[in-house]
């Protein structure tokens, strides 16, 4: 290379030529050098020996450092090995328990309310508004996240536990009486704690083995607009299944399919035995929610920490309840028994096990994507990084362990994760002690809620979720940016809302997956032309300088190339150049024949031919008598090119047509810009079209092929049959090589190939 | 464009420098222009106004030939309009009936053989020999493939026809003793029939559908490697299907999951009754069959036409069973009854269909799949195109209008189409033929057969599948030139010997489609280097001459961006490239800290420094009283950074290192060679990343991007923040111009962004 003396492209050197005045920048690009074809380029280039390394070194290497690698993966697996020993105490105490504390204060509402949804007992909430969170401080990676209950998954949960121990198990005969059979509640809620807690230890299970095997990037599938749609439908699941509480009606709780009609007509055929304290009750502290939330949104800025609206709801109901006896009086449903103090573990009941595993994989990838989404954001603001793998894991060890002593699956909380954040939390010191003020109410304090009504978890659990119904803005926002995502968002929508949320995630994420197919299956093709004095390729479709090179036709196609578009890649090749071998191909047999023939009749019909002064090879005789068997040929051919024939009436017109047209085209160029990877369909669409233009002498070359799809290519036998130097680095080589080629008479284009 | 005096590069004018004595190519690339960007390239392009054909002239436009289209719709449906008003009686008529009757002689064997697998009495496997043959003279596109009965297809139909007609439903009390219920065949067999049937209709139905539709490419989804894996799992479930008829024993046939076990283990537990006769009747039949195969394959060139085996091995076998009565006296299983003559049509039960439609686009999806792959070989060979969609619909009225007349579905059998064009066959005149020879001995001498023996019927498919097991050989072939096609091909196989043929396939297109996430998942990526003197970029990892530009790196990532792999893009860039804008961050931060601090204690020690001579933006001063103070950042970094910092051993050396080496980087350059399209998620992690890398006065750049990706990009909101102007066409403009900018120390960076 070194023995070219042209001119030096690499530095910035002072330009002679060009001076476009227009032009303020002085660079310029100025290049001198021999077309290159793959081949050429590599027989100058030298391949880098890989310096391997040999087995005994890596042996070596691996164990000395052998004391070092154990602390690391201790160090990895107990995050608050690196942070703790150096916590800044002087300066982030105070911060982390004005945060903790705050956060707590939303925990404890949040536990009780979301244990409604996960139909269980409200205790249950408390529990796991404490062990994970605990847990986490040791094993999680992100400072800011508020692990806990979510309502998502506590509703995803609910729908499990209540498919598994549903009303209908547990009527008992009364009395021996036919008629009365009442509700075993006891029998009942003590079944569904059994199902969610070994729910909770499979998902735990789930998410530790993918933690551990690297799995973290599964969350990948679940894309942006599809967890919008899906936890917009999560809303409209949570909202209906609250709105019985929020009436004070009694229904059934529907899961699966269609539970969401099913809920609503439940309530709507009930609405008049409205419980009308419950049902004021209830707007009273949705109002007053939907206000605080509002004042706290408002004057952010402002206050020091956000107005704790849903302990003081809590407070107050209680208290309203409790002094004006509303439930002895007037039939509101309160939380009831709440016990005092923590349980001791107990094993899950590993019989129920089998029917869960399906559901417990979506509530393991959903719980972590929430999880990691969020806590990627906080780790973006306050520049550091959280570790996907790790916090797979750390879910997992959370879920798991936690598990023994009754609680149900958490991830982290958007809303109480942006009171822990925005109140000053700096490590996870906070989230500590977030859990220590949920564990004084458990152990201390816990009865004080009994009388607490149903109705004002209801309301706290709706007000929290009205933010995720904004997210119907998205709908009017896709429609301009991008349809495609627009589908994913609506398809996640409605088939999470229709067929239950494990259904609909199952079905929109396998709908996404097939947008990747679709999008590489429909690329964008066009052919280029070249924008003159430039050596750069644009599309003639687009733009008016783009000029196409006499006798080329340049053909790109933005995709890789593999068996679901090969054929596409083909047949758009054939439309859009307009060259179709198969018709040059018929038409030359026919035109042989025909001169066969002709010369046959030659002897007897030759003065005639002469008088007529038409060629023989393009208009047949009409006076021949072997006419009816020179038909199907061209025939067949009539039917294929009519789309581009409008003019040409005649089968000869049409010969001569195709023959002019496709003998002005030498060389087509195959433009691989966005070919990322090929397989053996593909190498073989790409071969079988390269023979099928040699057979009608076009040479086909193929310009910016990556190298790793050289690589593929090499290993698919591709180069058995084809050259490597039909590749070329740009366009513009290929495009120099084959007018070079073609105004030099001596070769054919079949060099080319 | 034009006021720019630049070489032209365009032609291969003679070169004046270049002149490699090696090269024997005498075209030079030459380029010399300004260094542009997207948006000044944009500026000096004119976009084309897209002539718009008005309403009215369109409207005009599609009266004008509406007898010429309905005419062409007319011919696109029927095809042989096309072909036979021209069919060249004199040269085509004697080699299409030689092929005709070669091809019917292999029909008639093969429709009994496969009504067998297809769980029906034989004479419907007759019937299917002959309606859809002759139908498909009319509607097909392809001049040589041999529709009829098919081993594949036939097995399917069979698995359905089974599980929905078992045997065990047709056992009748006889005589009122409980203990000998007896199998009422005739009631089963005629329940079959119509399940056969039906799902017949029902196939037909979605075929016709699918080819109105256009939806002839869902065949793509089918890639070579998952079809041969499928038929070789096809040919396992054939054979082990056939063995009980081989031997001569009577077990039940099994469907669904694992049915091949079942069918083995009940043959082999009942081994001990094989009937003898039978077994040596098959067993010479299959010999037979083997070496007339190989007779063939091997004289191919010097047989004028095939030996016709099959044929020989019916009348022989059906002449010594009834020769020696073999039926009677050995209990050697015959066909039986063939009712002479054709069935009036009747009408299909409807009510069996509900449990057939998941199957029935199974068999419509792969039967189409089997039929275009040959025809497209046949066209390719012969130098025609068949048209996919209409194929699908051709099939589509085969499968519907036959069924009404009690037969099953077809396709084109590999084998029989490859006698009908080696014998000769040029038009499906051959196929009519053929059907003509079928239908003779339905009417006539159907009743001949009755003594076959169903032992050389089970010798016939096995011997016709054999073939199939070659398919092995693929294993080998596939691991040396692609591991993943070689996954997709074990997985198909497996799963479909073990899975069924229908849930097979189900898995092993799901699994297909997740190669090609996978791969757009798990892209290859590399930095890139400079060719010296060529504007060229190869990869550094592999060439030696690849030199990387000083302060630039230059990120190639094979695939597209989108929501799957835009965490991957971002990670894998910080990986390759070694610059991380958080570590940065954080580090500066750092060091801005401790200036102030030391800059606060700077009045006590600053003596004390001086003396050391050391840095104290580098170093902190150990006896600092507010070390511990410092520590938590740094000790964070220091967990991320390990990777790259073997060498440094205290923070301070980290420090250093790091500022040392991220400074000296002032550009990356993003190459999307390979980038087809782009979604919301992925816009987002490119617009993050390069905001990051600005953040630390990182200029990030992109080059080669795409067009279509260019307007998708501006579909998506993305210049709302970034400029076009970072946006080069190629990586040598990019590379001019990162160097030009911080060649010029007024302007910094951040210009560029």
């Amino acid at each position: 290379m070194k023995d070219q003396p042209t001119s030096a492209p690499s530095a910035p050197s002072a330009p002679s030529n060009p001076s476009n005045p227009l032009d303020c920048s002085a660079v310029v690009y100025s290049v001198n050098r021999p077309v290159y074809d793959e081949e050429k380029l590599e027989s100058q280039l030298h391949k880098k020996d890989k310096s391997l390394v040999t087995f005994r070194q890596r042996i070596t290497q691996q164990c000395q450092c052998s004391v070092q690698r154990a602390r690391a993966a201790l160090f990895s697996l107990l995050p608050v090995l690196s942070w703790l020993p150096s916590y800044p105490f002087k300066e982030y105490i105070f911060s982390d328990v004005v945060s903790g504390l705050s956060t707590g204060v939303v925990q404890l509402p949040q536990g009780l309310a979301y244990a409604l949804l996960a139909a269980v007992p409200p205790v249950y909430g408390l529990y796991s508004s404490f062990y994970p969170v605990l847990l986490y401080t040791f094993f999680g990676t992100s400072r800011h996240v508020s692990v806990g209950t979510f309502a998502v998954i506590s509703l995803m949960i609910g729908g499990v536990v209540v498919r598994e121990a549903p009303d209908s198990k547990f009527y008992v005969q009364v009395n021996g009486s036919n008629m009365s059979a009442v509700l075993d509640t006891e029998a009942r809620d003590a079944q569904r704690v059994q199902v969610a807690m070994v729910f909770t230890t499979i998902t735990g299970i789930i998410q530790i083995v993918l933690g551990l095997l690297r799995f973290g990037f599964v969350a990948i599938y679940l894309s942006e607009p599809l967890v919008r749609g899906f936890t917009t439908a999560a809303a409209v699941h949570v909202v209906v299944s609250q709105l019985k509480y929020l009436l004070g009606v009694k229904t059934h709780r529907y899961s699966g399919a269609l539970s969401v009609v099913y809920s609503l007509k439940a309530v709507f055929s009930q609405i008049s035995e409205t419980n009308i304290p419950t049902l004021l009750l209830g707007l009273s502290c949705l109002v007053f929610l939907y206000i605080v939330k509002d004042l706290n949104e408002r004057f952010k800025k402002r206050l020091p920490i956000p107005i704790p609206g849903e302990i003081i709801v809590v407070i107050v109901s209680t208290g309203v309840t409790y002094g004006m006896s509303l439930s002895q009086l007037h039939q509101v449903d309160i939380v009831g028994h709440i016990p005092t103090g923590l349980r001791a573990p107990t094993l899950p009941d590993f019989s129920l096990a089998s029917n869960l595993i399906t559901d417990a994989f979506a509530v393991a990838i959903v719980g972590y994507s929430m999880g990691i989404s969020l806590a990627k954001i906080f780790a973006l603001k306050h520049g550091y990084t959280v570790d996907g793998n790790q916090e797979m894991l750390a879910y997992g060890l959370c879920n798991f362990i936690s598990s023994f002593f009754q609680t149900f699956v958490v991830t982290c909380s958007m809303s109480r994760s942006l009171v822990q954040e925005s109140t000053g939390g700096k490590t996870q010191i906070a989230g500590l002690l977030a859990s220590m003020v949920v564990l004084l109410v458990v152990v201390a304090i816990g009865f004080v809620f009994e009388p607490l009504p149903q109705t004002a978890l209801a309301a706290i659990i709706i007000v929290n979720l009205l933010g995720m119904f904004k997210q119907f803005r998205d709908i009017h926002h896709l429609w301009r940016t991008s349809k495609i995502e627009l589908t994913i968002w609506v398809i996640a929508f409605v088939s999470s809302v229709l067929l239950g949320l494990d259904l609909g995630l199952l079905v929109s994420i396998t709908f996404g997956i097939f947008t990747v197919i679709y999008r590489t299956q429909n690329p964008h093709t066009s052919l280029l032309g070249h924008v003159p004095d430039t050596a750069l390729y644009v599309s003639v479709d687009q733009y008016e300088e783009a000029s196409e090179e006499q006798g080329v036709k340049i053909f790109q196609f933005n995709s890789s190339i593999y068996f679901a578009n090969s054929d596409r890649y083909v047949s758009s090749l054939k439309e859009q150049t307009g060259v179709r071998p198969e018709h040059i191909q018929s038409l030359r047999k026919a035109q042989k024949k025909k001169t066969r023939k002709s010369q046959e009749n030659h002897t007897l019909v030759v003065c005639a031919n002469a008088v007529r002064g038409v060629s023989h090879k393009l208009l047949p005789n009409p006076h021949s008598p072997n006419k009816e068997e020179e038909r199907p040929e061209l025939e067949q051919v009539n039917g294929q090119v009519k789309g581009e024939l409008t003019g040409a009436d005649t089968d000869s017109e049409k010969a001569v047509f195709i023959q002019t047209y496709s003998s002005s085209i030498h060389s087509i160029v195959l433009d691989w810009n966005c070919v990322g990877f090929i397989d053996s369909v593909g190498a073989k669409a790409i071969k079988q079209v390269i023979k099928e233009y040699a057979a009608v002498d076009i040479s086909v070359v193929i310009a910016r092929c990556n190298g790793g799809v050289l690589d593929e290519l090499e290993r698919l036998q591709f180069f058995t049959e084809m050259k490597k130097s039909i590749f070329f680095p740009t366009i513009h080589d290929a495009i120099l090589h084959c007018q070079d080629l073609n105004s030099s008479p001596s070769t054919g284009p079949e060099t080319c190939v």
